[in-house]
C-alpha cells in the first residue's frame, strides 16, 4: 500500500514521498526500508533519528528523517496501519463437516465453524462470526456478529456475548461459580449456579481466563472492556465500560467494578465491594474494602498509591529504624537517670 | 412446585400459604412475586422487609412479610431449593457417535458420553455419569459413579476421581509435575513424574485448574474439599478433607495440607510444609513455612492474622514514623549537649 | 533391570549385589524390597538408615543399609533410572483417522497425530514428535523432532517450536498479546497482534500456561527453559536459555528475562525491564523495575533478598516498634519541661 494512501484512510497528515510503497510494519529497531514504525513514547524519540523504517507515524512536533505521517495519537493510527498493511486472512465462511451443529442451532449469513467444533440445541450465532476449530458452545447461548472465539473455547448453557466480541484460546464463560453451603458437620454442598455470564460488545477475553456465570442473576462484562490471560472473574461480578483487568487478575464474587477501570497484573479484589469508576490499582494490588472513583490504589492490604509508595520506601529500612530506635531508648535512659 | 411441597422436602417449618406456586429462585433484590428467595446474612435484613418475593427462606427470628420457610440453614436449605427448582436438564444416556471410547473401556449404566470424547484404553467410567463434549480421558483413568466432567477437562493417564465428583471446563488432572534434576553445566532434565492423581468423593474442581501428578507416588484431593478456577496443585501434595481453595491459589510440591483448611484467592504456600487442620489463609497470602493447626494467618510472610492487621495498620503510617523519629533524635541530641 | 545394567548405564560406581533385580522406582518411605529409592538432600539422610528399598542411588559418603548406586548428583542419576525402569508407553507412529490434517501440511517420521487433533495448512511436524487427541495447530505451524504436545494444547498461527519441546495439557501457545490503543474517548481499539512464538530446543511448557505472540516481532523462550502451570508470558518477552518459571508466575509485555534466573511461584514481573542472568525472584516478588545479574530480590516492590527478610522480621513487630515510640516521646517531653 502506497504511503499517500495509508495517509487518506488513517487520517493522518503526510510529510514526504507520497508513492512509497509500504509492505511492512516494525518496531523502531528492527524496522527496514519498506516498513512502517512509529514513535508513540516520546522516551524513545532517539530511536527514530536511528531508524532505517522507510516511513514512520509520530505525533506533531516530532521530526523523523524519513517520510512521515502525523497525527495526535500515533499508536492508534499505527494500529490501524498494521491492521490494513498485515490483514489477517479470514476463514471462509461455511460449517466444517466433522463440526457438529446441532438441528435447533441457527447460524448466521457468513459464519465460520471450525473442525470438530460443538454447536448446542437453540444456539444463536450472528453473522460473519468465526468459531475456530474445537470451540465448544452449550445448548441456549447466544453470539453476537462479527466474534471472534478462538480454538478451544468453551462457552456454558444460555451464556450471551455481544457483537465484535474476541475470545482467546481455551478462556472459558460461564462455569459454575464458587458457592457452597456449609451443614452443621461442616460438609459444604453445591449451590446450583443457574444464572448466566453477559458480555456486552466490544469485549476482549484473554487465553485461560474463566469467567463464572452467576448463582441466580448474571455476571457481566461491560462494553469495550478487555481482559487478559488467566484472568478469573468470580460469579455476579459486573464490570463496567472500557475497563482493563490485566493478567492473572482476580476478582472474586458480587464485586461490582465501575468503568474505566484499570487492574494491572495479579491483581486481586475481594468479594461483594463497590470499585469506583476510574480507579485505578496498580500490579499485585490486593483490595480487600470498596474503593472511591478516581483512586489509584496499592499495596496490600490496598492504601493510596502515593502513600504506599513512601511507606514501602521506609519498610527497606525498618532493620535501620529499629536500629536507631533502640539508640535512642539508651541514649533517654541514660538522661532519665543523671 | 407448591410451597407446602417445598417445606417438607427441605425439612422446614411452613408459616403462610403452602400452595402458594414457587416457580422461580432469585435474591431478594431481584425476586418477584413467583420466586422463592432467601436471608442468610442478618446484615441484609432490610432487604426481606422491602422484597416482593412471593416467599422467603429464613432462619427463627426473622419476620418476613411474605409466607416463608423457617430453618436453621437457610443458605443450605434455599441451595436444595434452588436444585429442585431449576433442576437442569441432565444430558440423555448414551454415547454421542463422535465420541472415541477405546473398545477395552468400560462405561458403566446410564452414563452420557458427549461429542468428540476422547476415552482411552482401560479406562472405567462410573453409573451415570456424564463426560460433556471434548472431554479427554487418557489410558486408565477411573472415574467413579454421579460424576460430571464438563467439556474440555483433560485427565491424564491412570489418574483417579471417586464419586460425585465435579470438574468444571478445562481443568487438567494429572500434568507432570515440575520436576527437573539440574546438571553440572547448570541445564535442566526431565524427572519423569510416573505417579498419579486421586480425587476423592464429593470433590469439586474448578474451570482451568491444574492438579499435577506425583513424580512417584500420589497427588490426593481429600473428600469433599472444593478447588476454585485456576488453582495449581503441585506434586505430591495431599490436601485433607473439607478444605477449600479459592481461585489462583497456588501450592508448591509435596506440601501436606489438612481437614477444613480453608485458602482464600491467590495465596500461594511453598513446597514440603504442614497445614495444620483448620487453618484460614486470607487472601494473598504468602506461606513459606508450616502453619499449626487452627491458625489464622496474613501476610507475606504470613502471621497471625491479628499481628498482621494491627502491623499493616501502622505500615501505612510508616513515613510520620520515620519524621517522629528523627524529631526525637533532634530533641535527644539537644539535651544531651545541655 | 538388574542393578549392574542400571549401574553401567547410569554411570555410578555399584556397591553391593549388582544382580537384584530393580522393578519400581519409590521415595524412601514407600519403596519396598524389589524398588530403587535415592537421596539427594541430606537432610533426609536417617530415612536412608530406615528403608525398606532394594537399593538406593547416595552421594559420596553417604553408607547405605543396602546396595547403592554412588555418584556425584544422585538426584539426576535417579531420574534417568526412572525413565528406565518406568519407561512410558509410547503412542504408535501414524495418524488417527479422526485427526484432521490440511493435505498440505508435512508430518516427519514416525510422528503420531492423536484423536480428534487439528494440524492445519502448511505446518510442520518434525520425526517421531506426538500430538495426544485434541492437539490444535494453526496454520504454518512448525513443530520440531521428538516433541511431546499434550491434549488440548493450542498453537497458534505461524509459531515455531523446536526440537525436544513438551507441552502440558491445555497450554495456549501464540494468543494474541494483549495490545490495546485508546482514544480520544476513552475507548481502547485492538492493536492487531502479528508477531510470532518461537520455542526453542528442550523447553518444557506447563498445564495451562499461556504465551503470547509478539505486536509485530517475536516472544522467545530460550532454549531448556521450563516454565510451569498456568505461567502467563506477555508479547514480546524473551526469555534466556535454562531458566526457570515456578508455577503462576506473570512476566508483562517486553521484557527481557535472562539466562539461568529463577523465578518462584506466583511472582510479577513488570513490563519493558531487564532481568539479568542468574537472578533469582523469592515466591511471590513483585518486581516493578529491571534487576542486575545475579541479585536474589524479594518483596513487593522487590527489594534484595536478604534486607527483606531482616525487614519483614521487623515488620511483624510494628506495633510494638510504635509503641516504643511513643514512650519515648513522653520520656522526652518530661525531660524537654525539667
Amino acid at each position: 500500500m502506497k504511503l499517500g494512501e495509508l495517509a487518506a484512510r488513517l487520517g493522518c497528515e503526510l510529510r514526504g514521498d507520497g508513492e512509497l510503497e509500504i509492505r511492512g510494519v516494525a518496531g523502531l529497531d528492527e524496522a527496514g526500508p519498506g516498513d512502517l514504525s512509529f514513535l508513540a513514547n516520546p522516551r524513545y524519540a532517539e530511536k527514530l533519528r536511528a531508524t532505517r523504517a522507510g516511513a514512520v507515524v509520530v505525533a506533531p512536533g516530532h521530526e523523523a528523517p524519513v517520510p512521515s505521517l502525523v497525527c495526535d495519537n500515533p499508536y492508534l493510527a499505527f494500529s490501524r496501519a498494521v491492521a490494513l498493511v498485515r490483514a489477517q486472512p479470514r476463514p471462509a465462511p461455511g460449517v466444517h463437516p466433522s463440526a457438529h451443529v446441532h438441528a435447533t442451532a441457527v447460524v448466521g449469513d457468513g459464519v465460520h465453524v471450525g473442525a470438530l467444533a460443538v454447536v448446542g440445541a437453540g444456539v444463536r450465532v450472528g453473522a460473519r462470526s468465526v468459531l475456530h476449530p474445537h470451540v465448544v458452545l452449550y445448548d441456549g447461548v447466544l453470539v453476537g456478529e462479527d466474534c471472534e472465539l478462538h480454538s478451544g473455547v468453551q462457552v456454558r448453557e444460555r451464556c450471551r456475548l455481544g457483537d465484535r466480541v474476541v475470545v482467546q484460546n481455551g478462556a472459558v464463560i460461564g462455569a459454575d461459580g464458587f458457592g457452597f453451603a456449609r451443614d452443621a458437620e461442616g460438609r459444604y454442598h453445591k449451590f446450583p449456579q443457574v444464572g448466566i455470564v453477559v458480555v456486552e460488545d466490544d469485549v476482549e477475553i484473554g487465553a485461560l481466563a474463566a469467567i463464572d456465570r452467576a448463582a441466580l442473576g448474571e455476571t457481566r462484562i461491560g462494553r469495550g472492556s478487555k481482559l487478559d490471560n488467566l484472568v478469573q472473574v468470580g460469579h455476579s461480578v459486573t464490570i463496567g465500560e472500557d475497563s482493563v483487568l490485566a493478567g492473572q487478575v482476580g476478582v472474586a464474587g458480587s464485586t461490582r467494578i465501575g468503568r474505566r477501570v484499570t487492574l494491572a497484573g495479579q491483581v486481586g479484589v475481594a468479594g461483594h465491594l463497590e470499585i469506583g469508576d476510574g480507579v485505578v490499582a496498580t500490579a499485585q494490588t490486593g483490595i480487600p474494602s470498596s474503593v472511591e472513583p478516581g483512586a489509584v490504589v496499592s499495596g496490600y492490604p490496598a492504601i493510596e498509591n502515593r502513600a504506599w509508595l513512601k511507606a514501602s520506601a521506609v519498610f527497606a529500612k525498618l532493620p535501620e529504624l529499629l536500629r536507631r530506635l533502640r539508640e535512642l531508648e539508651r541514649k533517654v535512659e541514660s538522661l532519665l537517670v543523671r
